[in-house]
């Protein structure tokens, strides 16, 4: 019998870091139903101290999880750690992660503090997080930087004080392999109580090591890794949870241990998150990406194929390729559209919402002809903005261009309920649009990125835009699909102010 | 004095059979140039064998290229191997690169040789090799799932026939890291001659572990690494030269040797391979991404960064971000185009092409205030695109889309020279400019991808559409730029499909 390798997802704390990757609540609900669904063991669902947003999108996946042990971000702190809790108290198995740095220049630039001092610190830390769940993980923060010795003291006395799993982050993502491996390995062999606990690593790829270092560390010894789909987060983001996933399963012939991941949820939940954060994934992506398994997309290499398993060590329907089925038309009712929104995991807040969201559906089917997932998901998307969001809406739109003249945007906007019309003119009527929207909205944004995806194939495919706007430091990105990409343009524009409007401020921990 | 290591790049070959990435001579060029002055060792210019665009691309390089050595890859016989002499002649420094499948399902299933077949097959071509170069590179394809004992025979048999560099590809991505440096540490160790010749690692990341296994080679000897820009290559691509550069240099505590790469030419060089083979780069890719080095951007992390080299291991214009300035404007003359299209490597055919390209860039200025790097290499991919090339032409448009009607477009398209008017419907401007130009067309494919990126920030930069299209397996893509959406997607639509026209058959080997 194998050991079993736990997978804990931080796509929705660490991913979330990442500028223009916030999530609304019911973003973040919607992704930590499909992690459940995909059998993830750990969900890091956020950082309640953060911000009272944070909170509560916590507290409602900590509702809404049954399956997976939902974890909620606490510095060492007696605030951070009781707002942790109180946020994970209604999960099935709540899980408080509590962290301190112990590398020598952030003890010193940050905390300000002595190395006895964190340890005491993350000690009492431990005991305040006892008062609400048994399990409990502590982080070294910057463990990749910092003195051996002092790791192992400062774990010897977590482990006393309570806690069940030791990460060991390499924060900025400076290790390679080998080296990782001997850092987890002189851990395990030296800290007193070492085999009483579940050592845990969280690998950054700033080097593209981070799946590497988590492989290296497994086969070292450790049994958690901490990751995120499409390797989302900070900078050059997280070790990718399906490369790890995926490597373990098709080395089976070389590691100890395996995942209890369903596989087949992978694709689905790559297109869930690069769809409600607007990154996209690159065509060469391992296992996500739209080429990594070329040959399976219709594509043939001119005949030097003889026979596919020569060039094969994984099938594209084991990580959940080709899975998306056309689903729904024209003619579907509305009983078969509440049902395929349950199969892939949107709850709709009331009936109303479904009404709304029904005759949306209908109106694409219209434009249409064949209704895939990715469609209703982009649907709903604009659809989960629940009204007191949404300070502005399109309304109407009348866009026109003409080789030699310039081309002009006429909007109809709802603002707080209001209509009021604005038109401009611009370099192209995407730009004409967003500046019809700045002749009311005066929002001071800077536009830092705009891209367009078609959400499925053929010439009527919805676009969906993703537009990223910086206010003040802050960055928010908004999407909007249509078939229609001028109007989708517009929405996104629309829902990126909207964003901005109702975001408070909150903070992003480095791990 | 430590070790030189060898940048063999392979974005022009390798990369380059990605699906839909295919590019034109003169794409291909624009890319050696910059290869070569980021001071890579080995250019891979393609595969003469191929096709005689193939032959054309390899051998306009060997003649352009003066300091990186220049190489063609060939089949293990006779007709190939004299191609891609013949394509190298001009090279100040040319290489011929051979190769054969040693593992025994390709040796049985592909090749349908016995082992003893194949190292004689080897051995000869080795020897057509040397009537063309002494620097002759052998691969073993598939090396990955190979015998141990049957490459040590057979690298030991192509070391004395004259073989100079000894390449180990892990064709299929299989391999694990320290499986892998065992691998490479077990043949210097056991082939007669090793220390005689540079040994070679080429990986594919279909597990996420093109880098780290690459970087583990190194540690077990490798000498040379076969890579490519942003991980291009196909499925989930090859590893990713700037990966692997920066890693190197990053520790040099830990590797034994260095690259000779200016790093600051890799954003550059990663940005002018996304714009060609219209592959975006993901935020969160490491060193190229977006993100990357967010710290850099202006995005502060709300105070919790209190010193900036806490988190940084390597600073952002090192790898040349930033690096791409305001350079011309509205006043910008004739002679100042003229000078920043050589600095940023563009070589213009004739005057007459210098003239045309310069009226497109005041027309743009017209536009747009701020005319960036990336606004002058996308003026310039349509401008390459030679009459004899460009069957079809957009002469001019009208779109109108309007809230309750349907979007129409009327276009002006000039077909071989005649121009014809043609308009239609659609779900959207974009939908009905494609359905007006299969009106003439009736081209009979299907559309894989649509997507847009703005080549620089703010509200009045040009979209860039990409477009991939598909016919009877062939998939080309098309790009497009200009400041109207619209007019960017029509000309994208109208590039892939005078691609599709021009294109040859030709082959794509797999190591």
């Amino acid at each position: 019998m194998k050991d079993h390798l736990i997978v804990f997802d931080t796509t929705l704390r660490d991913g979330e870091q990442s500028p223009g990757a916030s999530m609304t609540r019911d973003e973040k609900l919607r992704i930590a139903r499909q992690l459940e669904r995909m059998r993830v063991d750990v969900i890091e669902a956020g950082f309640p101290a953060a911000s009272n947003g944070d909170f509560e999108s916590v507290r409602a996946i900590a509702e809404a999880i049954r399956e997976s042990t939902v974890c909620g971000l606490a510095r060492a702190n007696e605030a951070d750690i009781r707002r942790a809790g109180e946020a994970i108290a209604p999960a099935v198995r709540g899980r408080i992660h509590t962290f301190i740095a112990t590398s020598p220049i952030h003890m010193e630039m940050k905390l300000r503090m002595s190395p006895d001092q964190v340890v005491e610190q993350a000690v009492r830390a431990i005991g305040w997080a006892k008062e609400y769940t048994d399990d409990i993980e502590f982080s070294a923060e910057d463990a990749g930087r910092s003195e051996i010795d002092f790791l192992c003291r400062i774990f010897e006395a977590v482990i006393k004080a309570g806690a069940k799993t030791i990460n060991v982050p390499d924060t900025v993502g400076y290790n390679v392999p080998e080296q990782y491996a001997q850092t987890i390995r002189t851990l395990i062999e030296r800290v007193p109580g070492a085999d009483k606990v579940v050592w845990s690593v969280h690998c950054h790829n700033d080097l593209g090591l981070a799946v590497a270092n988590s492989l290296a560390a497994v086969m070292a010894g450790a049994r958690q890794v901490e990751c995120t789909l499409n390797g989302l987060g900070e900078r050059a983001g997280n070790a990718a949870l399906e490369e790890l996933v995926m490597a373990v399963r098709t080395r089976q012939d070389v590691f100890p241990c395996d995942t209890r991941i369903d596989a087949t949820q992978i694709v689905p939940a790559s297109k869930l998150v690069s769809g409600v954060t607007g990154f996209p994934v690159q065509p060469n992506k391992a296992i996500v990406g739209a080429n990594a398994f070329a040959h399976e997309s219709g594509i043939h290499q001119d005949g030097v194929l003889k026979h596919r398993e020569t060039y094969e060590i994984m099938r594209a329907e084991d990580v959940g390729w080709g899975a998306n089925k056309l689903v729904l038309g024209k003619h579907s009712g509305r009983n078969a559209f509440r049902s395929r929104l349950q199969e892939i995991g949107i709850v709709v807040a009331s009936e109303e919402h479904l009404n709304h969201a029904f005759a949306r559906f209908k109106e694409l089917a219209d434009k249409k002809h064949e209704i895939f997932d990715e469609d209703i998901q982009a649907l709903m998307s604009d659809e989960v903005v629940t009204p007191d969001q949404e300070h502005y809406r399109l309304v109407a739109s009348r866009f026109h261009s003409e080789t030699g003249e310039t081309p002009r945007a006429d909007l109809t906007l709802s603002v707080d309920g209001q209509e009021t019309r604005t038109s401009a003119e611009g370099s192209g009527p995407v730009d004409a649009a967003f500046k019809a929207i700045e002749a009311i909205a005066s929002s001071g944004t800077e536009l830092l990125l705009y891209s367009v995806n078609a959400i499925t194939t053929g010439t009527d495919a919805q676009g969906e835009v993703t537009v990223r706007l910086a206010r003040e430091g802050k960055v928010v990105n908004g999407q909007g699909a249509d078939t229609d990409i001028i109007v989708a343009s517009a929405k996104a524009y629309l829902n990126a102010l909207n964003k901005l409007h109702s975001k408070l401020e909150r903070l992003n921990p480095q791990l």
